[in-house]
């Protein structure tokens, strides 16, 4: 049977504050856990799995078994569904330039955050840079969202929000009245800039961008979901 | 004050049985219920909201004001934001095979749906035809991801499943092994087939396409989400 003292621990890394002090954080779901577990093994803490997951073969340290119950009282998900993980946190380092960059200007939803890191994965972006404001990328909510990609991107806070400034590359805002879309292929190396949901992208990172590229409308729809129009954006620049 | 019964009814339009039997769904937040007022005024059967809405001025029947704490009880959301709306189901009338066409088969969850239906309005695709097994439109959830574009994009529950093979169209399947998305552009007419979250799109209908559609992977994730990929997919087809 679990410890009071586990079940607080683990409830606890909901939390930002928690997250930081333990540099940990909690992955859930069969799916995630067990190519978190394939990928990247030397990062899990522990497992806890009721009986029906059938992951207990592998060879990971502090695995345990406990009930339907237990794993309720763990779990951050509404449906708690059969396993959860406690990983330690990535080594952060410094943005590698010579790659091509994302630059997230305070993207706050933690669904829409998760899902970029996903994408970026896809298209072989390793990296992310993020203004303040952006979402935690520890959040479970966003651990989720990203399907283990959490593992293969890096991402960068940038807490002096100076980092823009000090770029040489090509800078790319995705923003309205710029070149259409079609106009961009086959770029192998710059930043691509992606606003807030709702504000877009501030004036200051604009005025740093070199090229403003947008997703031309067709129907009457006011906006794209940002995880979308980052997934279209770079489908074109990068295909 | 709100009596019981208003409370109840409107609780109950978060199940699809109520819905069913009224012809009436739910839209909630300023953002969208003034959207939906301005395009589509008289779906509007009711509007409940608080006094620090400003929308107050308009002309629509049916306007209440309610407290903090009764909105709280209207509301299907977890943070109830100032207005919701009750409305009357769109007319659902017959597919037009004259423009382009967006099939889902089995998109069950509700946020990829909605924000199907809002990029399918960004796109200029006016229809998208469904599968058993897809989220139901006026779910509450899949309404506030569609963000007022369920008022612009007739949706068909194709029932029979038999739809797809009456078209003579071309008909594309977003699918692994197809050929490479950029080689599509400018298609006016047609339909793509997007699949399910997990188990993608179902051997039959697959084999009733003309072309593959793949979105080439540079990365290591395993899937991008499939609203996602529909919007990619889209902009490469129609731009």
């Amino acid at each position: 049977m679990l410890s009071k003292k586990v079940i607080k621990d683990i409830q606890s890394l909901g939390l930002k504050k928690y997250r930081e002090e333990t540099g940990l954080f909690l992955a859930e779901g069969p799916k995630i856990v067990e190519e978190l577990s394939r990928i990247v093994p030397a990062q899990i803490e522990a497992v806890y799995a009721t009986a029906s997951w059938n992951g207990f073969a592998g060879e990971l340290k502090n695995m345990n078994e406990v009930s339907e119950a237990e794993l309720g009282k763990l779990s951050q998900l509404k449906t708690p569904n059969q396993v959860l993980a406690v990983l330690r946190q990535f080594p952060a380092g410094v943005p590698d330039t010579s790659s091509f960059t994302l630059y997230l200007d305070a993207v706050q939803d933690p669904g829409n955050f998760g899902t970029i890191v996903r994408i970026a994965d896809w298209f072989g972006v390793k990296q992310i840079v993020c203004s303040k404001g952006c979402a935690d990328l520890y959040n479970p909510k966003v651990v989720q969202a990203t399907m283990a990609s959490v593992a293969r991107v890096t991402v960068f806070y940038d807490e002096e929000e100076s980092w823009l400034r000090q770029q040489s590359q090509t800078i790319y805002a995705a923003a309205l009245n710029g070149k259409i879309l079609s106009s961009f292929s086959n770029i192998e190396k710059g930043i691509l800039i992606i606003g807030n949901e709702s504000k877009g992208i501030r004036e200051e990172f604009l005025q740093l961008s070199n090229e403003r590229i947008t997703i031309p409308r067709r129907g009457e729809a006011e906006s794209l979901n940002a995880a979308v129009a980052t997934g279209i954006i770079l489908s074109h620049l990068l295909g």
